[in-house]
């Protein structure tokens, strides 16, 4: 140590007197990553006295000593995802940063020991090793399958590695350098620009593994590499990934880039909440060792601050239990208690502005990062500081300049829609503009499928996409929007459908009472124009607010339109009369009706097609402005599902056929409750009486809503302008109706 | 109150000199039916002090304030359950209880005054009231749609005219007597002696309803026709009713029969769990009131104490959550949380040996009687006497006498099995002989589906039961035991089924590690015997313990066998071939098998079928010995369902034909977790290798399980001789194995 810091003293002086001396910035501090000496000295002052910090110290050390009790194992790769040589190296990778962590706050050699052996067991194998035998991906790594999780590991171990530099002798770090951390990181990189010199998450992964492990060994030709992408490399602009995404169509690439092209203004990111969470913590934590190595890059402050930005969508992009919205390709489940999250809301306080209400949901996922950010946090929830996060109505634009597009989410009281009219999501898009979902309490009421997959899970399909992703839960029939002609949004083409991307028409969460979130369409189907209207309504006799929906379609061309609502539960009620068939068959043959078994069809009886539902103990109706013509059916997911994996839950379709311009208007009510216990059952039945299309135009959609009381409202939206200032005036049935700003209710 | 003490000590002394005189014991105390004078003065000089009896009290106190507030509501009766009427009057009958409990705890008139004009509305009413317009019944009501309902009325309103008897006037009381009450029990009694005089939940009602009231009253010929039924009133004995029911096979009726019938030595209720619960409540709080009015009786004590046994019974009767196994029709979300077992439990605490166990429970409950039995709970749990309520592996025998087969429940770790070889279970049992049910965690990992009906959900058939409970819930193929020849037991026939009923042949919980229960049946299919040997085995190198599942049968004809398999969640993998075919059609024509769509068949590969499933995070696989020409297939509830009164959930079907005696050997393993958010699998693979039958004879079945690591295990089962005491010796394999008792396992 003594030596140590003489030789640091001479180096020092040495700059001093020579301007450009790059070789001796090796000499840096350690750690300096994402831990900091003077963070680390702050963190040993306050030990015992932080509960959530101490806590996860001591879970995370029981952790690791149980780790280090079992030995070292570094296996020959074999496996896919969920196979045991996956797994353990995955396991590997978060037990030395974990170790390296104990190692500095603890500052118990035995950790120190434990992360060095298992990374000279790795240089060991790694000198040697040829590419993964497993030969699924784009892009094979060498540990595991695809060099994604490669990246992710070295992400990890770039921790571990600078929290033991100073614990490694000189010769050691010249070891692990030029046998491992190096050709890693150039196999992941230069070796592989198809998944390194890319747009898209997985490259995020890269460029922070590459740009972490470079901060450590302080090579600048890495950090440049993570920052800008490989100098000079062009991949061919129309090649595809797995997925289906291209490769490289911009031929853009780095870790600013890779800021700069996903994120909205808004902090949106394109592929969705589910992938976001997977993308933030190489964000984050490359962002965090750059502040703390590199400050004068401001970081934090890059395209307005949109990585902070970006953890307060993810936030407000999560249902009343903390679960992501599933849009595009997300998993059900995951939520804001993954580790992912625990690092941006840690990391969000202590870089942003120190919001009390980030602490109220860092207590919630009760963990914190072992480092000056989850210090600070611990220390704000020790003081009382925390506040209820509180979620509110939110529009979140997408696209780099936020023109793309959005997502609207509106919340009144326990019920959340969220209205998806966002572009494409890179190769993670569904084809399902308009689209929406509806929750209460956290619970699902009228549900997006989410993806076609078992992360992980080896037996199904080695935890990868499944077939089904594609043949179902991407195409537009698996959701909540219009389908014309059987056949998905833009073809279901990811090529078309990345060139658009609906557009915002309204909206307004000004008023608690009446919420609206408004977007149109016009290239999914051409020829034909798309809008959806939809709003949370808080009305007196209502026992809680309820969901309208206005589905308006304008074409050139006569169609059939198919409007789907997969709602979660029980059928409790019709007011129409079906017919169960004898036998089930598919629905159809391609674009996900070969999904789809056809469990009963009837026709409308009356003005109002009427569905009740019991689901966890609440009751929903769906109230529909029907023709006498339209088709009503019960479906059922699970046709053509030779390997069951798809779940067999219900959904409600609404036929239209031999129509050009069309209207769709719809309520949704939540109401009442039935308890097993008590087996009582209160408020089941929907309060609407009648819902009416007053007058639709071009220009102007009125409906009114009729309680089982017999009050009315009127609902009108101006069609074709939006404008907050607009005056508007309308004559129905010989009543004047005159008003300011985009819609009328009353 | 200074006069009539007078009267008191005056008709006292006049007692002392008569003998006889029945007419003057109108004068006794009140309250003294479910509270007692001095228990007022008790609870009254406790209040504010007992946090949970404090706390209920506030609860009731602010749902009785409500409901004054809101006025008196007394409809013309008019609807199914679920309608208006109906939940009006049902909520009527609960806040007159409970505002006569607050006049007496807070001493505060409004609420004696409210029960009184609520009453006066009632007795308006009921004079010229004809019998209920809904015509459903086999028993109608006059306040409710059957007698049952208008049974519970008067059980909670005798309570309430107890608690203000005093307030009122002699007058009111006669007024209230002559037009109201006495009518009333006559009504559901002599008027309604297909409803009354019977051994069933029914009657127990009915029969507790003209107590209690001939209890408050002091009507000796209330009381005798609470305690001993109608006297000469005889019913046709091969009635049935509208479940099918015998109205009254023995002639038996009465109070005292509907304890001595329905429950078996051990406290179990024929009727199974779910209508426990229901029956209890009369059932105790007449005994109590019994106990109270008429001590000389000594309720409690009747039939070996079996009411407070039955309490324990009910309570081993749930799962970890507190849910009550759905045996026969029980309706699944049912629980110790249900206010019927706020009274059991309070009830069983207090005039039982307060049993430290049962304060758990009502501390969970979170509520007590507002009377001497919850004061009593509420003061135990103040005092810090609760302990864990430990439920264990319990055998409960069924029949009056106990030897009508039973219910075994085997208990390891988290695991619970529920083995059913009970009795018919009167008109709400199922033909599902030898059947059994598999939790964890208070999860169904293998489900008996319950009851087809959705409890006082107006839409849903009013309520009531489906038909679907009859020709799906019912039937044997419905639950995880063997159908021959796509039969039902007993041909479904409940008189059949009544005469019968399984043996046990062995239970053994005496050690943790493997504890087993084994019954046979003869009677299902006349000239076949079926003997299932269910154990859970702990075994090491095992992650928890595992199920084993031995099927003998034996048959003097060729048969075609069908063991399903219920399995809750989403398939993950087999390890035999199977196709789906392209339409789904019913799997049969009726015994239920109408009711299942056949979603993919195929045929074993090996010695071993094995399925393994994902459900709630958790991991199971089935292991099953099959043979070569078994067809194995999946299947899904909900065909020929018009009104979508089933769930669509999953079953596994192994069927094997053309043969005579043979052999079912299963293994259920429930291993490892998913999580969504952390995405881990852990141990998501089965632990066995192989299973195997040894040998198979009249007398020896053994069973050989050999797990991935190479280890094997013997099984041996006795199967004729189930003697802990008698020495076997048996040659396997020209090995000689011997041993003491039932089994072996090495």
């Amino acid at each position: 140590m003594h030596i140590k810091r003489i030789n640091r003293v001479l180096i020092s002086v040495t700059c001093l007197l020579i301007s450009l001396c790059p070789i001796l910035n090796q000499a840096q501090e350690h750690p300096n990553l994402i831990l900091t000496k003077a963070g680390v000295e702050k963190i040993r002052a306050e030990l015992g006295s932080i509960p959530i910090f101490d806590a996860t110290l001591e879970q995370v050390k029981e952790e690791v000593d149980a780790e280090i009790a079992l030995g070292i194992d570094t296996p020959i790769p074999k496996d896919y995802s969920g196979g045991y040589t996956h797994v353990r190296h995955k396991r590997n990778m978060v037990v030395m940063q974990k170790a390296g962590v104990l190692y500095q706050i603890l500052d118990d050699e035995k950790y120190a020991k434990y992360v060095k052996d298992m990374l000279m067991q790795y240089e060991g194998m790694y000198r040697t090793l040829p590419l993964h035998p497993k030969t699924r991906s784009y892009a094979r790594g060498k540990l595991f399958w695809q060099c994604l999780n490669d990246s992710n590991w070295l992400v990890y171990v770039s921790q571990a590695y600078d929290c033991i530099y100073n614990y490694l002798s000189k010769a050691e770090r010249k070891k692990l350098e030029k046998n491992l951390f190096r050709p890693f990181a150039d196999h992941i990189s230069v070796d592989s620009p198809q998944f390194y010199q890319r747009v898209h998450n997985h490259s995020t992964w890269g460029n922070a593994a590459v740009g972490m492990i470079g901060l450590v060994m302080n090579d600048k030709e890495l950090i440049d590499r993570a920052l800008y992408g490989i100098k000079g490399v062009n991949l061919d602009k129309t090649a595809k990934d797995d997925d289906g995404g291209f490769l490289n169509k911009d031929g853009k690439a780095g870790f600013l880039a890779n800021i700069e092209e996903p994120f909205s203004p808004d902090g949106y990111y394109n592929e969705g909440p589910y992938y976001q969470r997977y993308a933030m913590y190489p964000f984050l934590i490359f962002a965090e060792g750059l502040h703390n190595v590199k400050p004068e890059l401001k970081i934090f402050e890059y395209k307005d601050g949109v990585l902070l930005k970006s953890i307060n969508a993810l936030l407000n992009l999560s249902d009343a239990d903390g679960d992501f919205f599933p849009l595009n390709d997300g998993q059900k489940g995951m939520s804001y208690y993954n580790d992912a999250l625990v690092t941006a809301v840690d990391i969000s306080y202590y870089f942003g502005n120190q919001d009390p209400g980030l602490l109220s949901i860092a207590a919630k996922q009760n963990k914190v990062l072992l480092d000056d950010s989850g210090l600070a946090v611990a220390l704000g929830i020790k003081n009382g500081k925390a506040k209820p996060f509180d979620k509110k109505s939110i529009n979140l634009t997408d696209g780099p300049d936020g023109n793309q597009g959005g997502v609207g989410i509106l919340r009144s009281e326990d019920l959340e829609l969220v209205f998806k009219y966002s572009a494409q999501g890179s190769s993670h898009g569904h084809y399902d503009k308009l689209s929406f979902s509806f929750y209460e309490k956290g619970d699902e009421v009228l549900q997006d499928y989410g993806l076609a997959r078992f992360v992980n899970i080896e037996q199904k399909g080695g935890g990868n996409y499944l077939k089904e992703n594609k043949t179902w839960a991407k195409q537009t029939i698996a959701h909540n929007t219009l389908v014309q002609n059987g056949k998905s949004h833009y073809q279901g083409k990811f090529d078309i459908g990345s060139k658009y991307h609906p557009d915002l028409y309204l909206f307004d969460a000004s008023k608690p009472e009446i919420q609206l979130v408004s977007a149109k369409e016009t290239n999914a189907y051409p020829g034909t124009e798309m809008h959806r209207t939809m709003a949370i309504i808080k009305e007196e006799g209502f026992e809680k607010p309820f969901l309208l929906d206005i589905f308006k379609v304008k074409s050139d061309s006569v169609n059939q339109y198919d409007l789907p609502f997969y709602f979660m539960g029980q059928v409790l009620k019709t007011n129409f009369e079906y017919e169960v068939p004898q036998i089930l068959e598919p629905l159809g043959k391609d674009n996900g009706y070969q999904h789809l078994w056809s469990e009963g069809s009837g026709h409308p009886i009356g003005e109002n097609t009427k569905l009740s539902w019991l689901d966890k103990g609440s009751f929903y109706t769906l109230t529909s402005a029907t023709l006498k013509n339209d088709e009503l059916s019960f479906v059922r997911i699970g046709a053509n599902d030779p390997e069951f994996n798809l779940r067999r839950e219900a959904g409600f379709l609404i036929r239209r056929k031999e129509v050009q311009n069309s209207l769709f208007v719809s309520v949704v009510e939540a109401h009442g409750s039935y308890s097993p216990v008590s087996e009582s059952a209160v408020n089941s039945n929907s309060n609407i009486a009648a819902l009416k299309v007053v007058l639709d135009t071009v220009d102007y959609t009125a409906i009114s809503i009729t309680t089982i009381k017999g009050n009315t409202k009127l609902f009108i939206i101006a069609n074709t302008n939006a404008s907050k200032e607009a005056k508007h005036t309308l004559k129905i049935n010989e009543k004047n109706y005159t008003w300011v700003g985009s819609y009328y209710y009353n």
